[in-house]
């Protein structure tokens, strides 16, 4: 089941939790410095699950692409993936 | 109740909702731009929540070294918070 | 000449003139605001260097794949090219 | 003689020399992946002369709070401190 993102999904589930920590944390007035490491940890976790994701389309385009064979088209799918990392990307 | 974090716990809140919408999207396997464009959603929103953190520490800090008073001692803690500042900034 | 990268020889040029007015800057003990402003710029600007050289070699890999036609190759390089994006990207 | 930026100015000086050296990359029309590398550098060492300049710029400040001795103009002084690193981090 849900082949294509199941990783993925355990992965945002984790992130999921963690959000949570944080509001506990807050509720209980934890220390500043340990909410801020919390933050940072999931901040890093949704970065990681955003190249995942753009892993995982780029190898659907670049497939895709593959396929159709046609090198208008082909040159069309690349650049348009470029551009899409240059968007995530920053 | 909470007066520290109130604002910044509904933001977590919010962080969480936002979290579980993506693992829902990607059972739904939905478009992989879509789900990029969550997760820089949520990545825009724990920076804000880590800003908003430092912001309240760095409150505290100061008023806690202003009152005080020993120079030495207000030295130390502001160093401590500059530090700091570099630490998250990255 | 250099018809490849003539606008990006251009842009780093004046980066170097950029870094060039910093050191003159610090000779001159200048404001740290206005010294930390100019070094915002450069990083900008370098980063906009970068991500056109990216944009130059990711034509030039496309447009070799494309010519090349064999699926595997084109698989092969589109996959070195994701994978420098995501390191690039960081 | 510059004693305040002495290390900074030797450190923008070899970012200017970078940023040369780019140029003759580039005008050689040298290897994407190598000419990247070198900009990678240089954002990084930028990045740093900055993170240098600001953490010269909080001591100064701080200093100037500590001498002033007065608590609300202290807090004013911190406060614009806080905000510069917020900006300056981003």
């Amino acid at each position: 089941m849900h082949a294509k993102f199941s990783r993925e999904i355990t992965r945002m589930k984790r992130i999921e939790g963690q959000a949570r920590g944080v509001v506990r944390m807050m509720e209980e007035e934890r220390y500043c410095i340990d909410i801020l490491q919390q933050l940072s940890a999931i901040e890093a976790a949704v970065r990681a699950a955003k190249s995942k994701v753009l892993e995982i389309h780029a190898a659907h385009c670049i497939e895709d692409a593959i396929r159709t064979g046609d090198s208008e088209g082909q040159r069309q799918k690349f650049r348009e993936l470029v551009d899409l990392f240059e968007k995530v990307g920053r």
